[in-house]
């Protein structure tokens, strides 16, 4: 890792979480944003701090089990980053959000979020056709992040045959976390996905074409 | 108090208001923003101001019992953050905000809002797990004040054993109050009540899991 | 008039366009702005422009009667401002929006708004108390402006015992009308109905309290 | 096709890309805008990029048959364009937008949204009343756009008299096209038929006057 690397991952953090707290995605301190630098190191934002106004000292160094490198203390969910790197080798950022599409989904769909038919689905990694299907489950909210990570990890591994099978993940009156190739990829996934979210909440309990 | 204690908390309270303002939640001249500067004074928006564009000459300091320190007019609803600083010594802020949202639910819920499983909840001060309950009541909107202020006061008083056990209440067709140790903390508390009424107002009368 | 109120005036409803605009309530070229200066002339927005993009130019002056006193085409819909002026003698603005929540009301609604107990009645000129009932009444629309200017004094005369018994009106799919002493109280005006238009879309078909 | 009128139409497709993406109307990298230069050449974005964020190098030069002219890549999409160029011969602009509300609205309604009474009717080319009439038919979604622009086609030279009679079409789970003589007048019927697409949806299945 280079210094220049670091730092140009922490302007890109810095720029995500001011766009989700423009759109309402990262409500007080919630929310947090990932981003892998090697083998050895993510950069992750800190524990407690408001999104939408970060800066340099919000984010921090850890390792690949979610230690500090820094010193600095991350936040508890740092371990549903770290698994999600050690799972997917390619993957350069996880973000997730806590925004009111995906709690409200949360609370109207039962154990996922069925996305089909969308042009928007092609914002998805190596997805090229609207016929296409994307679940987005929905796990319930657990503080002990250990468990949930396991919870996770357990329907990946039996749902996810490779990188692009998941896109992401809802816990239950929690948000979204999603991830991609990079910072960049993952934000277009947050905007296609929260974009697909607000028309499914919207069809709830519709009967429609 | 010193000048520069009041310089800070003015210019807090100025921009909270615009942040208010910003969200559509203080339209009209509506809401009202206060700040503890000690034992002997209140830093508060004067009556009929537009709260997104404030000014300093648009906070006044007024005494523990409400009355004016500096000549400027008080709001008629001064007493609502004076009856709050009185009953909760370690109480730095109090912010009244006239949202769409917290309105809406005056008129769709009966006496009170009850917030449950929200990981938004941690959001609130000494709240440390999704399964907490949080009771926003409702209090019929009065011009008499110091009624008003009575009902409050006799409402927290049966079930307030400490600061943390009430977040903020509603009157109807009329707003949120809510408070905390600081300005910020207060407007930690709108932006996580305002997120989590903005969902319980979605799913009134909704059949959801 | 001097120079120097035309250019203040003007300066007001350039302000009150981009406000509006921000808000997505004069879309396309929709809405119409104006402002009395004295008993001899009228300071209006000119036809066809966008109302978020008002320049100098765009502002022209008509004589009571609605007619060009600077040789600028005035809008079709300038008859329904000059009605509102000779009617109130106290009156210094009329603001026409083409607002979603008006055309919306105007849709879920047969003859008339009806605004009740709302505190943010009180952001309307003279009223004190939220226990006040106001009535926005919905018209046809017609392009036959005379015409249509003509029912709404029948209604006014009918209804309006003085200025502040009516504060503002809804044509059918076309948008609010609302005016005040100054172009700021007519602001406000156009902030609180918007606020409560809202909330009543909100409850339509809805059994609430 | 002077240079100079390829830079200004690129500045005024730069200008609506920002402008339509602050709506939330281009979500991820959908959406695709053009402006007729000549008979020989269409400005158009390329093919990809975020529509919120253009440059002059998102922007490409293509022939009347969506042939690259300056080795850029244009976007598949770029023949519902060219088609529409080559159909109406006075037009100057086409835009298509990726809105929620032209998503929602072909989920909810079948074979078209019929768009009537509506005052913001006379915002679109050559209507003077709101006693019109506009139909949206929704056509399903393509991968294969040379399939799609002939069903696009068949339903225009059916229903389409002249230039004034369609404006613009919808792409089940895909968005709005729309069209005007210039970039500028095809953005004002983007913003009235969102206007009226939004009213639609939320009208949808509730009984009205």
């Amino acid at each position: 890792m280079t210094n220049n690397a670091y730092q140009q991952r922490t302007e890109e953090l810095i720029a995500v979480g001011k766009y989700l707290d423009e759109h309402g995605w990262v409500p007080a301190t919630s929310g947090n944003l990932s981003a892998r630098l090697d083998e050895a190191s993510i950069a992750i934002t800190v524990s407690g701090c408001h999104k939408g106004h970060l800066t340099a000292d919000d984010i921090m160094l850890v390792d690949h089990q979610g230690a500090s490198l820094d010193g600095k203390k991350p936040s508890a969910e740092t371990l549903l980053h770290t698994s999600l790197y050690a799972r997917y080798p390619g993957l350069g950022s996880v973000l997730h959000s806590h925004s009111p599409a995906a709690v409200l989904a949360s609370r109207l769909f039962d154990d996922a979020v069925i996305l089909e038919d969308y042009e928007l689905l092609k914002a998805l990694h190596g997805i090229i056709t609207h016929e296409s299907t994307v679940v987005l489950p929905i796990f319930d909210n657990d503080q002990d992040i250990a468990r949930l990570a396991d919870e996770v990890a357990g329907y990946l591994s039996a749902n996810d045959e490779e990188q692009t099978s998941c896109y992401g993940y809802i816990i239950h009156s929690h948000g979204l976390y999603t991830w991609g190739e990079s910072v960049e990829e993952a934000l277009r996934h947050i905007e296609a996905l929260e974009f697909m979210l607000n028309i499914e909440n919207r069809l709830h309990g519709v009967k429609h074409s």
